[in-house]
């Protein structure tokens, strides 16, 4: 029953065909076109504000101030694969740096998730090596105890599977299963279709209320008017 | 690909044998033999001391600040389940009173984990309907937005599937999924056998230093002792 | 322009009839009444479990870490006031304990709203004097600058106007605006009414479902029922 | 008695040349030539270092996880107004994206200040669209439950009435009640009027100590130089 | 320059007498006589209302989710010791249980602090262990890193050094450097010596305003009385 | 026994060989070679990105709401100094400003670390004066009670001594205690002497499982690797 100390070599990841369509998107219009789910919560933030990251999921369970299933992941890393790391309890030292991070680029990685803390800041946004995080904190780890690398793990509230597709850019982190990965692609791109339409619309004056069409469902809803 | 407006009616719950036997057992003990995961945040706390759930989960997803989800709920119950509710996002809002206590101590259900917020603490004190919530909030919901019932949720940090036995006491909650909850419930018998023998042991004076044979291990490990 | 180092002594306050009908419903309910507005943040909590409040406020705005005003606002007080206490900024410092509480009391009020600390929780208890509190701590203050006593003030979110009726209890605290008072009593009475009904009803089994007919209303919004 | 559902659409702004003059002076030197009052909440963050807003507020209320009423407000903005938007309980969901930006600034409004989330945080500050937050977040919104437009609320612990001059920049956002506007603006001017000369003189190596004349107070209060 | 890995078994404690007579007064009174300095941050709470430890300080400093040291410390333990458990890190892990506590009571400690998590809260609340934590969590520890035992740590924001005393109530957790233990609890004496008197006066009515003579110098403030 | 109202003139500064070395390393670099610990928590930030400080401390200890003890400790500076200022209590008002950081630059100090809130961060930037915060505020103090300089404090729960040497960049702030500075600038060099290297050799695809060595570790600790 238990599902600490294991390691998946072989997991299914999303078609890349998907992922490369996804990448195309923000965060915000694939959690739409999911039906508004699949975000992490928001205290994930970039530790620089251009990081952008659309990868598939390689998923950690790290333990309290041990970084060591850090390196286990690194060999399980492919080209495209972002590094999603969970923790059995909230723990915000910096268990990842550019040491690291020189080692997941080796591996082709684009960059990792972490519900933790990092730490050389400095030297990861000069490597251009995007990482969202909890927090950014100096503080060391050890390499004790077995945590697990692609099991199913919540991330800063998301479940995510090893394979899914995970994006990330300034307005947040968004999981998509891999299994719906090329069907919400779709639905973003749909999404996105007429958005450069709508701009021009309202930048000339044209008000929501018109365009789409509220003021009966308001006034229906009790919204009134006074002076 | 999106799993909202779903409700799920054939939930395959655990063993009926494996919950009876994990009634018997601490939130500590439990968590302990699956390997110390399954727990949801500490922030997760018991409206009333004596507070204790031993159930099977009836999943709900909830939007914020609205509950309607929470009444589809109630008629998915049957007698043994608890109903376990997250939100699509953080949101402390009063979703449950004594009403819906009442709706579901009807059907049986055994009491409610909620990543949110409760409100009509005193009555559910009184009626002795256990509640473990984020939040105590008298903020009232409304009934406009569709969520789901009977979907795999992440509830306070832990991935809870229908038909999961979870377990709640003052320490916490913790979530066994349905399919190892006869292992976790021997492996927890297995584990409590010997604490009455450990506890006189150490009344006695004898020091964990020495009935768990640790001074060789730290003093590999450098410890040093100065005067 | 500066609204500090007031003290207002005629203030208007709440009809006696209006606060005692006020007096005999719950927060929730009363919160309810006005439209679910109201409400101050659920951190506000009471020192002990019984704790409940139905009075009209005396406002005060503190400096932090000085209740040099809460010794002004004790001579404003009048049977039935309830002193609400603001901060000019986020502090958790214990500004009032036992002999606070007993000035207060022999004044005739009937407890404490504060947006900070509060300390002698064990004399308070045993007083049997009620407070709202967003923290306990022992932390002294001093006695240097002036805020104000009696001018509209901010207390956990909530605006607060001198007179206004205030109710708190285990599920939180709201404002009510004293020109509304009787409204709100008169509607909270009408809301309460049948919940004795209704209780009933959902004890032997009425779902909620069928009770407020949501049934039409789910299947509009799209909701799917899946085995 | 109920302020929910309610749109004002005749409000009294701010003088022109008071709000004109108060753009002039930053956040910190308006508070202080208000007596040290008025501040929203420190957690209240521009979504970029730059963002600077002077403008007359068009107040709106908001229920958790629904914009709504942001579309009607777009409706009342004038040419050098600012959104104020509040919630009637504690939601960082994403409110507000470009397509709103664009209708307000469609509309002439400066900014926008919101307790609550945003999102297109990269679209919003390309398009140099100031918004001050409390947290940065994709999660998307409904249209389902009325709010308010241009009632007084409470925002980020600040209360903000329709027409009041808000301006805020890096160190936070203040509240100039319309009616003072001007005699907070003459005041601000006073005060910043000798901070050059102050600032030289610092630099030149004198002590606040001897400058304020601090030396006497301190030894009365007790202070002790000790070697 | 390490001082991990360390035990330091010879330690001075405050005086048995001053301890004692310390053990008379509350928490608030306590920090008022040393000056309102040396209280551990708020979030400090006792697992049981009635809780109140008065003893000399055991030093331990823990590693996030290890609670090793808390074994080594136990053989240091003398009666009227309390332990003090900090961390090189936030973790609210359940770094102690009925097992330790049974171990730390035969030893003749009476109670713990610890700036973590703790479980078991049932049985140490039967065990009348008084223990003041940040949290309760269920979460286990593993043993496999080194901290140290009696060296001076920062625990909840206040600095603890060996044989230091340290008072714990409901309004807080108070710590007095051993070698002014006298003299504070002296002062403390004092303190409270005349508390009795004034609750009597303020029963009566008199005002704190009279009492303190406070009206000159608010006067002087320039507090303003308006109708 | 009471340590507020104090000035300590003579304090023994940290070797300046030592902190000149110090400054070559990154704060982690530090952290680490001190056995990982030192660290200030991580809500510790600096007001702009670029901000790095590395000098000896001048320590603070304010009270709530004011600055006086800011004026004071200018005086105390010497070129290299670094403030370190704590308070008696949670409290985010803003401090420090512009005219402050003039006082304190034309004194040679080289930067400033506040467990609480500071203001004209846009000037501050400006004059490239760094420093590291718990908040941004525009919040004004007063100057009305004593705390004290050059007493030891703990500021964001690292204990200061004067004369420390504080490290502070992107990834936190880290103390070095005077006496042992040469020692850990020592074991900072020799820790980064190979750094270079192991950045190669992890670009060129070593992994840190065969450059570490960890397989047998893993395997000895019962990591299993499926398919």
């Amino acid at each position: 029953m238990n599902n600490l100390g294991i390691v998946k070599r072989n997991i299914s990841r999303a078609d890349k065909a998907a992922v490369d369509k996804l990448s195309r998107f923000g965060v915000a219009t694939i959690h739409e076109a999911m039906g508004r789910v699949g975000l992490m919560k928001p205290y994930m933030r970039p530790i620089y504000n251009e990081a952008r990251i659309c990868g598939t999921a390689v998923t950690v369970l790290l333990q309290p101030g041990d970084n060591w299933m850090m390196h286990v992941a690194a060999e399980q890393l492919q080209p495209g694969d972002v590094v999603v790391a969970a923790c059995t309890t909230d723990n915000a030292d910096g268990f990842f740096g550019d040491l690291l991070a020189t080692s997941f680029k080796a591996r082709g990685a684009v960059g990792l998730i972490i519900d933790g803390g990092v730490r050389d800041v400095k030297d990861l946004t000069e490597m251009n090596f995007p990482v969202f995080s909890k927090a950014i904190h100096a503080k060391g780890t050890i390499k004790a105890t077995l945590g697990s690398v692609n099991i199913p793990v919540v991330c800063a509230g998301a479940q995510v599977n090893p394979g899914d597709v995970v994006i990330a850019d300034i307005d947040g982190v968004v999981v998509v299963p891999a299994d719906v990965a090329q069907q919400v692609a779709d639905a973003s791109e749909a999404r996105e279709a007429n958005e450069g339409d709508k701009r021009a619309i309202f930048a000339s004056g044209v008000l929501g209320l018109d365009y789409y069409k509220m003021r009966e469902g308001l006034a229906k809803a009790g919204l009134r008017y006074i002076d």
